[in-house]
C-alpha cells in the first residue's frame, strides 16, 4: 500500500526551518533565499516556529502580511510550507503582563522571562493567548495551496511546579484512584515512612525539597506532566482545526527524550516527525555506532505509526552549536545520514535551518546558507547532492518496512526503572540496553521495529522485552497469549517486578503470572561492581560474558540453555527457554556484554528461522516495501571501502548495474530495487 | 563482671525492624511472620519506627489496638520487642496544619512535606505532638512483659535554619560567652574582615549565602545543632519515662556520621546501638579492609559505654538498596559480619528489616523475608545459621574487651579540621587517618578502644592522639599528667594548633604547653601535592614513606627517632620521643603511608611492651572477657582458607577440638574459650 | 625617563598588609612588630583594608586615634604607609540597619551578612556610608608625612542582581542604544526565539532562571557590572580626594580575573597594583611554567600604564591557605619570584600579610611573622634576603621595559568568546592561548607587552592578535592602518566573527573588511575532539601539530606558508601571509600545539628581525631600561644549576664579576647592568 504523506509534492520533501522574520529589513536576502532554495533542490520550508513576537508585537495587534507575501512567492517558485504554531517561545509583553504563565521550578521559584519552553502548560491565560493566534494562523494560511501541515509548537518538554499545576496534579491523582485515597495509600505503599495521605488535598508534586521517596508519586508526576503537555498540545490542535478541520498535524520529537511519553503523544498526531542531531565523528565511538543509535531512533519513531512514513523534521547540514564539541560533518556524512533516514522510513529530509541568524544562542548552528551568504560552499553542494539522491530514489516514496522482529520500549517502564531505589544508579541503562540490542540485530542484517508494549505482538515472529520491570494491566496475559499462539518472546533479568503503580508483586518475580510463562522464579538479583565479571556457558561451550546484573533463578519447568560460569551461583541457570503453547518463552537472567551478544542472537534467530544477512563490517542494511517491490538500502557507514557480495541489480544512486559484488566508497550508499 | 543488657532474654538478641502496620490487611502474612520468625531463631523485633500515621491517623485520634494484638502474639511465641518512638517521620496532617515544624534549608527555604527527618528540632508544637504520642506509647506498651527498651526516633541527623532555630542559636552563643560579646569577638577573631559583632542579636547561623568565613561561628553552629538535637531527644526520653521511669533507652547511631557529637549524645542513653551497612564486596578494596572499617566503628560505639555491650541495631541480611552498587552479600559474609559485631562487643544482631515492603524508597532493601514470601531461600538459611552461631557462643553474653591501647577520636576536632581553611581540602582525612591506624594495629593482633578525648587515659598503656588539632580546656594538662604518670602518648602533625574556639595558640605549636611535653615546636607545615613523596628514615635504616603533610620541627629536648629523607628539610627530625615523667611522648611530624605503617607500629608496640599476635593475612582477632574467661574470636575475612598456628581448645562454632593449627574456610570464624 | 612612584622612599617599597587592629589589646606585640619590620627591611605597610568595624563601631561613632598612634610610630621608625579604604567588608550594624546594601544573587535572593564583597555597587546608602568614612580617613591621614597613597577597597569583584541594579542596568542599556529599542533588537538579534523587546522596561539582567540565551544581553550585563563597579570606585576616589586632591590612588587587581574590565578600571587609577598567588611547586607543571604564567600577568598589569612601574601589592612570603594544596614555597622560590616581579616592572614587593591573625578564614595564610611570633624563622630570613636584593638593585628604580612585540588581550573579547554558543566549551581557552604565546616568546628571550586592543600599535614591530573574535568599532581600520604603515600583524582562527554587540558579520570572516587585510576568508571552522589531531606543514617540511580548531580557508590574495597535512581539508591553506602596504598580515588558521609553537615563532621573529636570546632551559630573561642603561634580569626558574654563555659584567645580586659564562644555582637570579 502506498501511503504518500503529501501527494501534492513531487518527490521527497527536502527543506527545513526558515526564519524570514529575521531578515524583513533585507528584501535582497529574502529574494536571494528563493533563488538559492531552488538551486539547492529545496521544495518545502517550515515557517513561524518562533515568530510570535512578529505576528503579535503588542497584545491583540496582529500582522501577517509579511508572511503572506513570503508564502506566495515561495509557492510561485514551487516551494511548499509547513506552518508552525509559535507557542514554544513567548513575546516579552506576555510575560510582563501575565507572569503566571511562566514556569515554576521544582523548588517552587518562578522563572523570569527568557529562553524557550518557559510556559506553564496549565495556565488558562497562556492557553487562551495561544489559541487566539493559532486560530488566526489557521484561517490565514491553512487554505493556502502551498500549505502542507501544521507543526504544533516546538520540541515539547519540561515541567512546571506552580500552584495551578499542583492543583491539576491533585485532580489527576484523584481520578487515577477514582477518588479512593485508601487505594492510593495501598498502591504507593505509603505506610512506609508514615507517608499515608488522609485526603487527596495533601498530595503535592515531588518538589526537590519535598517528597521524592514515594516511587508511585514520582511516576504519577511524570505521567501527569506528559498528560498535561499532551492536553496543551491537543488544545492547540483543536484551535488550528477550527478553520481547517482536515489539516494534518505533527510536532517535532527529540531522539530518546525521556520527559514525555511519545507513545501517548503520537496518538494525537497525524504524522510522526523528529529532530536528529547525532554526535557524528566523535572520538569515543565509530561512525557506525553513532549511525546505529540513530537507526534505533528512526525505528522508534517509525514504529509509532507503522502504516505511514515518518518525517525527519530537523537535522543539520554541517554541524550544531550545542554539542560538547561541534565538529563538522565530514564530506559524505551528510548524504549517508540523509539516506539512512529514508532507508529507515522517512519521506522527508529537513534541516534546521536554511540560513544562519546573525546573533544570540543559535548563531553558529549549521545551516544551508552561512553568514558568508553564498551558494558555492561545500555545505551547499552537499545539500544539492542530497536533492539529487532523493530524486533518484523517489520511487520509494510511501514505501514501508516489513519487520518480523520487534523490541518493546516503554516510557512508564523507563521512568520506573530510572527512579527505582536499587541495583546501581550508574548501570541501570534501560535505554542503552534496548539500543544495543537493536544495533546488534542490525549488524546481522535484521532490522527491528521498536514498539510500544501495547502494540499488537501477533504480527511478529520474535519479540524482545528487555528489562520489562513494570507490567501494565493485562500485559502479562498479552505476553502469554502471544507465546501460546506461536510467538517467540525473549525477556531478561528485571522482568515483572512491579505493577503499573510500582508496587512489587508478591510470590516471585517475574510477577503477575509470568513465572509460569517462563518457568523460572528469580530469587535474588545481584548487582555487580564495574570490575566484576561472570559468564554464561552454552551447551556448545561458548561463553557470553556477564556484567552489571545477574539474577539467581529457581528453575521451575524451563529448560536451561546456559549456566553461570562463576561466583557462588556457578552452574545455576542463566538463560532458559520454556515451550508454552505453540511458542517459546526465553529468559535471559543476566546482562551479557555487548561484545558477545551476537553469538547469542545468532543462535536465537536461527532457532526462530529469522533470516540474517551476511554483511561486511560497517554496512548497515534496511528495506522498504511498496507492495512486492523491495527497496534495499546498503549504507557504508565506515570510512573504508566495502565490497558486498551476491548483489544483482541497479544501484539507483549512481545508476550502475551490478552483477556480483557491489563496491561502496566510504560513506557511500547503494539502493537497489528488487 | 557480667553486664547482660536484657536478663530476661535467653541468649543474644537476634531480630530486627518489623513493620506489621504495612500488612494489617493481610492477617495471613502477619501469622506467617510469627511462624517464620521462630523458624529463623528471631527472639526480638523492633516496632513502630515509622508508625505515627497509623497510631494517629488524624490529630488527636489514637489507635493502638492493632499493635497490642501483635505484641501479645509475639510474646506468646517467645519474641520480645523494642519500641521505637515514631518522631523520625511525620503524618501528612501534621505538616499540613503545622508547617512551621518542617525544616528550613541553609538557604532559608522551608521544605515541603515528605521524606524523613524533616522536622525542626526547636519547634514547640512538634515537640508537644511528639511528647503526647511518646507518653501514650509508654503507657500502653512500656509495662508489657515482652517490652525490652525504647528506641528513640531513628537515625537522628540534619540541620534546620528556621527563625526559631536561629533565635535559639543566638541564645546558645550568648550563653557560651556568658553574655560578653567582646569575648566572642576575641575568641572568633572577628576583627578580621571587619566581622565584629556589636551584640549577640547580630549573630546568625552560617547560611549558605551568609557568613561562612568565621570558623568559630561554624563550629558553634555544629555544636548547637548537636546540642539541640540532644535536647530534642532528651525531651522524648523524658516523655517515655513519665510512665516507665526505669525503661532503658537507646537511639540508633550511624557509622562515622559527622553531623552530631555522638559522645555527647551517648551520655543520655542507657545503651549504645548503631546501624551498620558496609559496602561488602566492592571492587576497590578487599573484604578484609571493609571489615576493618566496620571493626573501627564497632570499637567507637563500644567505647562510648565501656562497662556494657552495645547493640548492632540494624544491618542487612543480604543487600541494601542505596549503595552505589547494591551487591549481594556472598555466602558466609553475613555470618562472619554478625560474628564480628559480637566479637567487637555487641550483644545483639539485628536487621533492617524482617520483611520487604512492597513499595516506595526501601522496597528493594534486603530483608529476611523477600517479596517471594517463603522461608526456603538462601538468605533465610543464612539468618538461621546466625541464630545457631549465637546459641553456640551464648556463654559470651555480657562479656567485654580489655584493651590496653586507645585511639582518641573527637567530634569537635573533626569539625574544626574539616572546616579549617588550610592544608588541602582533598587530603585532610582525619577520620580515615584514625581508621587506618586502628586497622593497622588490628592487623598486628592489637585491638584498640576508640575513645573520647575526655575519657580517663590512665587505664591504657598506649594512647594515640592522631591530628589532635583542637584542644579542649584542660586537655593539654591531662595529656601531660597521663604521660608523667607513665603513659605512652603518640601525637602527630597538626597537634594543638587551636583552642576550643579555633583560636590559634601563640608561641609555637603544639600549643597550650604541649611543646614542652613533646620537646618539639612545629615551625611550618608543608602540604604535599598528590604526586609528592618524602620519607622518614629510622636508625635501623628502614624508611617510612611520607605523603600529604610534613611538619618542619624545631627540636627542643626530644630525641630524634627518624629524620626526613628528602626535600629541603632532609635530615631534619620527623619522628621524636621525649621522656616525660615516667612516660614517653612521641611526635610523628608527618603522615606516613599506610603501606609501611606497621613497620613503625611494631617498633612502637615492642617499645611499649604491648603483645602482638602473629596472624595470617586476612585474619581478624578480637577478645571478650567474662571475669578471667576469654572468648577469642578468629575471623577469616578473606576468601582463602587460612591456617592459624598455636591454637589449643574447642572451636565453639563447629565444636571441633584443636591442638596446633586451626583451619578456617573462607569467611569462617573460630571462637575459642580460654 | 625615570618615573619613581614614591620619590620620598629610598629604594623599592618592601612591606605588606598590616592589621594592627587585631592586636590592640597586645601593645607588646605592636611594639615587637616595629622592631621586626626594621629587622626585615620593611619600609612600608598597607593599613586599614578591613578596619571599618574598628573605625566606626557604631553608626556615626568614629575612632581613629589608635591608628594615628600606629602611623606615627611607624613613621618615626622609617616606615611609610599605604591607606586602604575599608569598603570591601562591612560592619554588622550596617547590614542590620541597611539590608538593601547587601548583594542579591543571580537567582534573586539577597545574601545574609557575612564574608567579603557582599555589597550592592548601586546602593545609595552604601555609597553614602563609604564616602563619609573615606573622607574622614583622607582628612585624618592623607597629609601625614608617612602617607604614600590610597588603596581603594580590596580586590573588587562580583555581581548584584537586586532591583536597584536591574533598574540601573536598564538605564545603561537604554543609553547604549540611545533610547532606540529597534537598534537593540537588531543588534541582539532578538527576533530569534521571539525575544524582541517592545521597550527598555522589559530588559532584565540575565538571571540564572531568566534570559541567558541572548549573547548581546549577557555581554551588556558584564559591561554594566564592570562599569558600575568602576563608578563605585570613582565615587570612593572622589571622596578621598576631597581633602587630598593630589593623593595617588590604586586598587589591587587579581591575576586574570574575568569579572571586571581592568583596562577600563585602570584609566581611573594612578598606579596599577596587583595580588599574585601562583601555585608554586604544584605537581602538574614545572616551576618554570608557573613562573611564566606570572610573567604574563606582570606584563598585562605593567602594560596598562606603560610610562611607570607597577606595584606587586600582595604576595605570600611562604604559602597561602586557599589553594587546593597549600604547599610551602621551597627555599629560594620567594626570592626569585620577588625578583621576577621587579624584572617585569614592579617597583614594590609587598605581602599579604605581615603577621598571621589568630582566627577565622585566613588564620593559616602565610605571613612574615607566624603564630610562633619570632624572627628567627626560615620565612623571616628569606624576607630579609629580599630586602638585601632590592637594596642591591635599587638603581633600577623607575626603569621600564622597551618591548618591540605586543599581544592584544581584551575583556570584551574574552567575555564574548566564553559566552558564545559554539566550538567547544571545554577548549575555547582564549586566556590560555594568550598566556602560552607569551611564554613561548619568552622562552626565546623575547618579552612582550600585553596590551589593550585600543592601544597605539605603531610603537611595536610585531603584534599578535590571538582569537580576536569581537571587533570593537574602528578596530579593523586600526589594524589595517598599522599594517599598511609597516607593522607585522598575526591573527588566528576565530578572528572578526562579531561586532561589539556580538552580531555576526555577513560576507565572510574575518569581517568588517579584515578579509581584505589578510587575503583569506574562513568558510568553515572545524572543532576537533580531544583525541583528534591534524597538522600544518611548512615549505621546509617542518610540521606543526594542530588540535582543537581548524578553519577551512578560501584563499583570496594571500600567500600560503603552511598547509594542512590531513583530513578532508588536507593541502588547503593553514597559515598565510599577505603583503599589505608596507607591512605583512599573517593568518594562522588553526590552533597549533604548544609543543611546536616555537618552531613557528622562530620563523616569524626571524622574518620580522626581532632579536632572540639563546637561553638555557629554565632561564627567564627580562630587561628594564633607565635611559640607555639596561638592567638585564636572568632568572633561573629551574631546580638545576644553569650556565648562561656570553655574559660580561657584574651580577648586582652577588657582586661577582663575570666574563664569559654566568652560573646560576637553582632559583638564583643574576642582574646585570649594561
Amino acid at each position: 500500500m502506498v501511503k504518500k504523506l503529501f501527494p501534492q509534492v513531487d518527490g521527497f520533501v527536502h527543506g527545513g526551518d526558515y526564519n524570514p522574520e529575521q531578515w524583513l529589513d533585507r528584501p535582497d536576502i529574502l529574494e536571494e533565499d528563493v533563488r538559492m532554495m531552488k538551486k539547492a533542490g529545496v521544495n518545502c520550508v517550515t515557517l513561524g516556529v518562533f515568530s510570535w513576537a512578529v505576528y503579535e508585537p503588542e497584545e491583540g495587534q496582529f500582522t501577517f502580511d509579511w508572511l503572506e507575501e513570503i508564502v506566495d512567492r515561495l509557492y510561485e517558485n514551487g516551494i511548499y510550507f509547513i506552518l508552525a504554531t509559535p507557542s514554544g517561545a513567548r513575546p516579552a509583553w506576555l510575560d510582563e503582563k501575565y507572569p503566571e504563565a511562566m514556569r515554576v521550578s521544582d523548588r517552587g521559584v518562578r522563572n523570569h522571562h527568557g529562553v524557550r519552553h518557559n510556559h506553564c502548560m496549565t495556565s488558562p491565560i497562556y492557553r487562551e493567548k495561544v489559541a487566539i493566534l493559532d486560530r488566526k494562523l489557521s484561517e490565514k494560511f491553512g487554505h493556502h495551496p502551498g500549505f502542507l501541515m501544521f507543526h504544533i509548537s516546538n520540541e515539547f518538554g519540561g515541567e512546571c511546579y506552580c500552584d495551578a499545576c499542583a492543583e491539576k496534579f491533585r485532580g489527576f491523582v484523584k481520578e487515577m484512584f477514582h477518588g479512593d485515597v485508601r487505594a492510593l495509600n495501598h498502591a504507593w505503599w505509603t505506610t512506609f515512612w508514615s507517608h499515608c495521605y488522609q485526603s487527596f488535598d495533601q498530595v503535592e508534586p515531588p518538589y526537590a525539597n519535598g517528597e521524592r521517596s514515594v516511587m508511585g508519586l514520582n511516576l504519577a508526576w511524570r505521567r501527569f506532566t506528559s498528560a498535561n503537555t499532551i492536553d496543551f498540545m491537543k488544545a492547540e490542535i483543536n484551535a488550528v482545526r477550527e478553520a481547517t478541520p482536515e489539516a494534518m498535524v505533527t510536532t517535532n520529537f527529540m531522539w530518546l527524550f525521556g520527559g514525555l511519553d511519545y507513545h501517548e503523544m503520537a496518538k494525537e498526531l497525524d504524522v510522526i516527525s523528529w529532530d536528529s542531531y547525532p554526535r557524528f565523528g566523535n572520538d569515543s565511538e565509530s561512525f557506525a555506532e553513532t549511525m546505529g543509535d540513530t537507526a534505533f531512533e528512526h525505528s522508534l519513531m517509525r514504529s509509532m505509526k507503522k502504516d505511514r512514513p515518518f518525517m525527519l523534521m530537523e537535522s543539520t547540514p554541517s554541524l550544531v552549536n550545542w554539542h560538547d564539541y561541534n565538529k563538522l560533518k565530514r564530506p559524505g556524512m551528510h548524504r549517508i545520514s540523509c539516506l539512512q533516514a529514508v532507508a529507515c522510513g522517512s519521506d522527508t529530509v529537513q534541516y534546521f535551518q536554511w540560513r544562519k541568524g546573525r546573533g544570540a544562542f543559535e548563531q553558529y548552528h549549521g545551516a544551508v546558507i552561512d553568514h558568508l551568504g553564498t551558494d558555492d560552499t561545500r555545505v551547499f553542494r552537499e545539500v544539492r547532492e542530497v536533492s539529487d539522491d532523493l530524486e533518484k530514489i523517489k520511487g520509494a516514496l510511501g514505501s514501508l518496512p516489513k519487520n518480523r522482529v520487534a523490541i518493546l520500549f516503554d516510557w512508564d517502564n523507563r521512568w520506573a526503572i530510572n527512579d527505582m531505589m536499587g541495583l546501581s544508579k550508574h548501570t541501570k541503562n534501560y535505554e542503552t540496553t534496548c539500543v544495543n540490542l537493536y544495533k546488534d540485530l542490525l549488524s546481522l542484517g535484521v532490522d527491528a521495529d521498536v514498539i510500544p508494549v501495547t502494540e499488537d505482538l501477533g504480527v511478529y515472529d520474535l519479540v524482545f522485552a528487555p528489562m520489562l520491570y513494570l507490567l501494565k494491566p493485562g500485559m502479562a496475559d498479552r505476553l502469554k497469549a502471544y507465546v501460546s499462539q506461536g510467538g517467540r518472546l525473549v525477556a531478561t533479568y528485571l522482568t515483572g517486578y512491579v505493577d503499573e503503580q510500582t508496587l512489587c508483586y508478591l510470590g516471585g518475580f517475574p510477577g503477575d503470572g509470568l513465572s509460569e510463562l517462563f518457568g523460572v522464579i528469580s530469587e535474588e538479583i545481584d548487582t555487580l561492581y564495574p570490575k566484576d565479571r561472570n559468564g554464561m556457558r552454552f551447551a556448545d561451550g561458548s561463553v557470553w560474558e556477564v556484567q552489571d546484573y545477574a539474577e539467581i533463578l529457581r528453575l521451575q519447568d524451563a529448560k536451561v540453555l546456559a549456566s553461570y560460569t562463576g561466583d557462588f551461583y556457578k552452574d545455576q541457570p542463566a538463560l532458559t527457554v520454556k515451550d508454552y503453547g505453540k511458542g517459546k518463552a526465553y529468559y535471559v537472567a543476566a546482562r551479557g556484554s555487548r561484545a558477545q551478544q551476537t553469538i547469542y542472537l545468532k543462535k536465537l534467530l536461527a532457532a526462530c528461522q529469522i533470516p540474517m544477512q551476511e554483511l561486511p563490517d560497517g554496512v548497515e542494511y534496511h528495506e522498504r516495501y511498496l507492495g512486492d517491490t523491495c527497496y534495499a538500502f546498503y549504507l557504508n557507514v565506515s570510512d573504508q571501502e566495502v565490497f558486498i557480495p551476491h548483489i544483482e541489480g541497479e544501484n539507483l544512486i549512481n545508476g550502475s548495474s551490478i552483477y556480483g559484488t557491489m563496491r561502496l566508497a566510504p560513506f557511500e550508499a547503494g539502493v537497489l530495487c528488487k
